[in-house]
């Protein structure tokens, strides 16, 4: 389905860097949804560069809903969400030379589209496109919330610094909401700030790991196989660009444990039962536990950088060396925490609908 | 779609671990393949227990296809593998208390199918249903095979005990295939089965690490945002029992590089470019680049053990302590590996079959 | 999707009129639907051929659920149903000529699979392959009727001669249930049956018309533009060999009448309305009204005669003349309604799911 | 999926009668396909209302495509396009109190969305949101095109008034495409038209039969069973707003042929074979035989009419009569034609890259 993705609740994503307007449509949300435009703006603002460490290219990241919302709530038709491209400076890209950055999708676009790709500023590989996708989080972290179910991302380490751990979730994921730095720990948030800074002063750029935590999912969520939950949180985070790792629960650290200290063991609590550990994350044979669904994401570096590089040209398939120039950002890390908070609601009101049907996530129901 | 994966090539799989037979259905296969009933028996034994790191139940994988193949090559039509389950013991489980096993789907299976599901073994969660998928795969493999697209899976890992890296691919992987222990160095194969061994004497089992390598696809196949080849690859690669963590490339560790030393330098090659590193694992953008594919899934340890675990009984919800009998593998990695290369076939040919059409894995096209 | 269909319910379909087995899975299917055995074998018994007016392959339909039910009821896992093809004779076909029959799938099996298909008996395009889904849609039946939604085909006219419309809903279903020849005035039956004969006599075929009516299906269900309720029947309708037309409500009719007449009055009745005439087959805007939904299917003559045609070798490419041996049906009508019946209880059972969620065909929800 | 259909080629719908803009996104389209501005808005105008015959209510249908095109042609990545509601009167409904139209999606939408839909001139039911479909279609066309697949629609029937057949269909296309009455033959084109201001004269409305003829499609394309060609159209047109049947072929009249009368004879061909007749409407098994693909669609009265009706209150429940006011159209059935012409060009897009890949309609390949 290339850029659509959802079963139940599903989003579709379109647009180019330097496009007029970039945008989503989310389809099969419960209608009744409130929807505050305020909230969209709060989680646009946290997506958007901000200060020395971001790239100098602001957007304002206006948004405009022209369809799906009647009297400020959703009304189960599809909701499309616009945002147009202010900032853009399409005469940086028009008759440079066009040299394939290394490990951005310049050279691989270019093999699939044959030469007709938009390739300003990235085209539609552009991270900028991820914009969209967190206005619509937005409204999905909305509706989750009228169920007690909420979630919070935080840095869980940036190069060897490493955040504190979740602690109170319910103070951490507001303490989240309010910065633009995501991390939970103030000196070591300094500690990533300056190492970002160094790394920029260089040409260079950095990445980190960002680590979820979603409270309230109920138990018996998700599919054996095919639909495991792993399976739809991983295919949307893999979406995300940049991200080149996602591991659940203890992920990779679970491969150096013995089985008894992997295996979760379990209690009776009220009709069910949790688990007095969760190193699962939340899932069981891919289907959640009730316990916090736990997830970290590998979000490499920038590709954009200034240090000069070596790479080929796509006009003449020469052999040159890349010195870029442009607005660019050391470390998208921070920002990558909005759309990762975004698209993970957005899975999880899919599973939801999918589960217990369109209007489990109406207010009417 | 719960139990069907893919779009131009797709599987369907059934089964429980009790059940008179398993098996799966793949559709979208070009006509024309050879199915060749030695590579699928192969790829059986490859994944079958063996020897004493192993599980004493041991199946005999006999197989039978019962469509989808005329005069020993696929017709285009859905092909339907069956595997009986011969080895079963069901009356080990017809009348014992159902005492949850932590770690494993029996509380999630309970709360999401209400107390009808078939527990027996493991039911439909039951590791065994993926022998149909390694039959599948073994036939998939041979169509990749025969456009020079091969690839190979080692124990890259196994708690602590690092395996060497891939060095000859092509001979890696010949050793690879003939070899239920599929490890490239012997002197660490026997330390890592000296460690399955340790943890299985006192009643417990081990996890690992196992990498993947493609090799010979061609550039510019996949798609931006949510088909990203990534995203198609882990979401099969989470469907695959006990994984917990995927990563292409380097993964988690190119978040403690920087940009410089992330990106992959790019030269001309032929028509198109070459990497001379590979960090990204063959895939920028969500797009295939030429590279090998890379990627290592992490293989939790397996959930059923014999030491003393607490749990909940899923017919009272009181608090118990589990001594599981039975037989069970104190390692599943080794195993495993059938499953991660059979699925890795799997996604391969549906992303060539998306993107050059229904013929592209047809002799005669 | 090619050979699997449905969102929250999937059917998935395989096999060939020669193989060994051939077989569906169902997906999807909540827990606890009971699976009675005599309704799956009394459904395809209205599938079979009976008398004069089949064809003399009688297949005994033995079926075997191989995975999905445990202690007489589905697991919510996927639900495998075989079937063995065991009054095959291959050697009719092994060494014959292959000539193309016309109106049949042979020459478009042969362009698409180019001459890897199983072309025996026509392969998988073989009516036969329908048994299957009868047997699925018995399941789907059941738990339809659990929640009070019931359903009966007849022959609404077979050439010129037309059956008596459906009067009491509740009897005619209950007589349709009890007979292979689904007409409701007896001595319509007899003339359509004589009508039959008539052509048999001359190596003819003859088609007709079936009419389906739908009770008790909520209202609110299906969904705008490309998921109506109308959009989901059809795309499984004309999956059925054979159905070249598919109308809903009075269908062609309505373009001869005007608004006011075509248009149903609508009048409060409980929490909601009810419509005085049901012309739009109980659908508005591609969701169900809460009336009857009412479509009609054409099933065109049977493609398979005895008298000669012309046609084309597909092993020479030249021109032949077929005069067609072995078994064939003079009329498919009266068979293909089980099928009729099987794929709309299988839609509508996907229709609920997708709204109301996976359980609620569950007795326990 | 709801609102986006489609496998390889897919379009997502959105848009309400009086929201601020409507669109559609399409994507899967090939890089390079030329997107022609006129083209586009000649289809629109083809869709548009036209004198006495139409509603009151014209749209200046401007359009804008935001993403998807880069120096003219097609990028491969989605292209969004979006047309502006200019000629809205929402004042009209604000304050209006809701009474169902019969026929209409009113209460239909009601009870699926409780109320929360937005209601005014139908919001997403409207026909007003096929507009961007027609656009999209005309990109579809234009791809079709350039590989010598071209397609036409004509009013076959009006209420009792019959136009000719098609006779030389290259011609027959041109002259369709020059008009917004698609009628063949001038006489009966005024004697329809005489017919629906006569229904007009009364508040009251006609419906038609409207037949398309694709040319050129390749034989081999489309799948058994659930993608059936039929299969895959029918989806689609029942999608269109007022469709109630579908017939492919002689559809309905074959019921009344002969399996002698209703088979296509066949004869060789170049390296495959053509048939004598059409009866099959180019589709065999559900795959194309490379014969002409002929289908008709039965659109309703519009179901908007002046003349007194009986109905309810959405927002009492309570029994009332309805006198609707507004601008509305006493036929659309000339409308619709744009509609079928623009959805069937995107199916038969989708069907090819399925069958062919992605890059099938890339003027590169």
């Amino acid at each position: 389905m290339k850029n659509t993705i959802g079963q139940s609740v599903a989003v579709t994503l379109f647009g180019e860097s330097h496009g007029e307007e970039i945008g989503c449509v989310i389809d099969g949300l419960a209608p009744g949804i409130p929807v505050k435009e305020d909230a969209i703006a709060h989680a646009l603002s946290l997506r958007r560069p901000a200060g020395r460490i971001s790239t100098a290219r602001v957007e304002s990241d206006s948004f405009r809903i022209v369809s799906g919302v009647f009297r400020g709530v959703t009304t189960g038709t599809p909701l499309c969400i616009l945002i147009p491209n202010s900032a853009k400076r399409s005469t940086d890209y028009e008759n440079a030379p066009r040299l394939a950055r290394p490990g951005h999708a310049d050279y691989t676009a270019h093999c699939k589209y044959h030469g007709f790709e938009d390739f300003r500023g990235g085209g539609h590989f552009s991270g900028r496109i991820t914009a969209p996708l967190v206005a619509a989080g937005a409204i999905a972290k909305e509706a989750l919330a009228a169920l007690g179910i909420t979630l919070g991302t935080h840095i869980s380490s940036l190069g060897e610094i490493r955040d504190r751990d979740f602690a109170d979730l319910a103070a951490d994921f507001a303490a989240l909401n309010e910065t633009t730095f995501p991390v939970l720990d103030d000196a070591r948030a300094a500690a990533m700030q300056e190492y970002i800074l160094a790394a920029a002063g260089e040409g260079d750029s950095v990445g980190g790991v960002l680590e979820t935590v979603v409270l309230g999912m109920p138990s018996g969520v998700g599919e054996p196989y095919f639909d495991s939950v792993e399976s739809q949180l991983s295919h949307m985070l893999f979406s995300v660009p940049a991200v080149k790792g996602v591991e659940f629960g203890d992920g990779f650290a679970l491969t150096k444990m013995r089985g008894s200290e992997a295996n979760d063991p379990m209690r009776a609590e009220g009709n069910g039962a949790t688990t007095l550990t969760n190193r699962a994350g939340g899932i069981y044979g891919g289907i959640t536990n009730g316990a916090p669904i736990v997830f970290r994401t590998a979000v490499k570096p920038t590709p954009s950088i200034y240090k000069e590089q070596l790479t080929v040209s796509l006009d003449t398939g020469k052999n040159e060396t890349l010195a870029l120039g442009g607005r660019h950002d050391p470390c998208i890390v921070h920002r990558a925490r909005a759309v990762i908070d975004a698209v993970t609601a957005l899975v999880l009101c899919d599973l939801l609908a999918q589960r217990y049907g369109t209007d489990y996530l109406s207010p009417k129901k």
